[in-house]
């Protein structure tokens, strides 16, 4: 997805796509690099459905791959051939994001070991984590073509608004998704005690007694899975959690589209952003 | 030693040493950086003799610190404020030298898990590992100062082999330094079965009854570490696997006094490498 819009982002600003294939490939290879030591922290065990590469071979390795992946992502991005002050600005944002993502991993795992979290807090860290990498793709896209600051300031802030739609729509799928259309088991986020937006929203909402119930669940060392999943999603229904997340959604996806409306580009151009957005935000439920 | 190196090059080179400040610091902060990955994969408990940032908090924290710090090098690498052209060298230097470091580390674990390894193996892995970025820092500055493509070349092999030279006469250190002086104890990489130059020299030359002792001494899982460090001395010294490894020194240590001797500049600036290389060489037995 990300090296799709990166292009897409080039091709729309008039640029020409095949400037943007090395940037490209570059942030995808940066994006697999965290992946790779995202998983040892996390201690997954699987990625798109195989062995993640700690399992298969060992941490070692999955630390070192991914270190030399890290370096050819650097390589990938300084490789654009284009007039240097871009370059410059194309490199700078890569190396900002960066650390963004490192930042928002961080965020991620301290908020897995601490009690209360605000969804403030929630909200930083997944712009950090996931909307910060999809914002840079498409601003990538757009300084290689030659766009003024303006539109590319426009398109990252599409970007980042999107992403968050995006990851707050898959918070909503993990509990409510249809599992034989979205391919993995549901209430996963739950088992886990992951701090998702409707986790955070239903501690902001439930009455004393619903919190005291969460809380229960959350240190439940012993539990069937399919019993702590239909206590805590009955929860969110009874405070509406749901609703609120969409709500949320929509307020960020309103707001893309305002992004989209003061790019100053031809109409049919954002089309192509406005399809992307739209099936972002259509997968099953 | 890396950073001032850098500095140093820049200044012989007639560059202003100020203008390699950002390069130096950055070659610096990822070195520090494949220190905390590395102690994660030797699983080592001390760093300049205090705890590692793996287990003074955790491996993820070492992980993800170390991925941050990378970062912030090659942030502080592009910063360089020079001329574009040797800007981009500059860079393409660093993330050349930054694979081969991951290499050579890749090789380090590869080894200590096989029964066999060359010298020639043993030396291209040290010389990926380490001596890489020695010669790195040495032709960054030297770039910087705006040095001919024959200089920087000559400095970066001066560099390879005094970092060959380096790394070598600590392999002798371990063994035969004067524990006093050395700070460490003595003959912890006869302990660890590492495969050092004294090792697989010892392989080369020693008799078949000695091989045999030392195989049996490298698949022995409970000994007595001083009876292990003086039997396998014992073997060491009766195939002059030391005075080998001297003679190997000093072929390197050669090389490098002629890759200064090519260099064109003046006499009295070559002395300050000559008295850093001869500080290095003779570091207490």
């Amino acid at each position: 997805m990300r090296p799709a819009l990166t292009l897409l982002s080039c091709e729309i600003f008039s640029g020409e796509y095949k400037n943007a294939i090395p940037a490209s490939i570059g942030i995808e290879v940066f994006h697999n690099f965290t992946l790779l030591h995202d998983d040892i922290m996390d201690n997954a065990p699987l990625r798109r459905a195989m062995p993640a590469v700690h399992k298969k071979w060992n941490a070692d390795v999955a630390i070192l791959a991914g270190d030399a992946m890290f370096v050819e992502a650097c390589r990938l991005i300084i490789s654009t051939d284009i007039e240097s002050a871009a370059s410059k600005k194309v490199t700078d944002l890569f190396l900002k994001t960066a650390m963004q993502v490192c930042e928002g991993q961080q965020w991620d795992m301290t908020y897995q070991s601490r009690d209360h979290v605000s969804i403030k807090e929630y909200l930083t860290m997944i712009e950090l984590k996931t909307s910060a990498l999809l914002a840079c793709a498409l601003k990538t896209g757009a300084i290689i073509a030659g766009a003024s600051t303006e539109n590319a300031d426009l398109i990252y802030e599409f970007g980042k608004n999107i992403g968050l739609a995006f990851q707050l729509h898959d918070d909503i799928l993990d509990v409510y998704g249809d599992k034989s259309k979205f391919g993995k088991e549901m209430g996963g986020d739950i088992v886990a005690n992951k701090k998702t937006f409707l986790l955070l929203k239903a501690f902001e909402l439930a009455s004393d007694h619903a919190r005291k119930e969460l809380t229960l669940w959350l240190h439940k060392t012993s539990f069937n899975d399919s019993g702590k999943i239909n206590a805590v999603k009955n929860i969110y229904d009874s405070f509406r959690v749901k609703e609120h997340a969409e709500e949320e959604i929509s307020l960020y996806y309103k707001k893309a589209m305002q992004n989209l409306d003061d790019i100053e580009f031809p109409e049919a151009e954002k089309e192509s952003l406005r399809v992307f957005a739209q099936k972002l935000m259509v997968r099953e439920m």
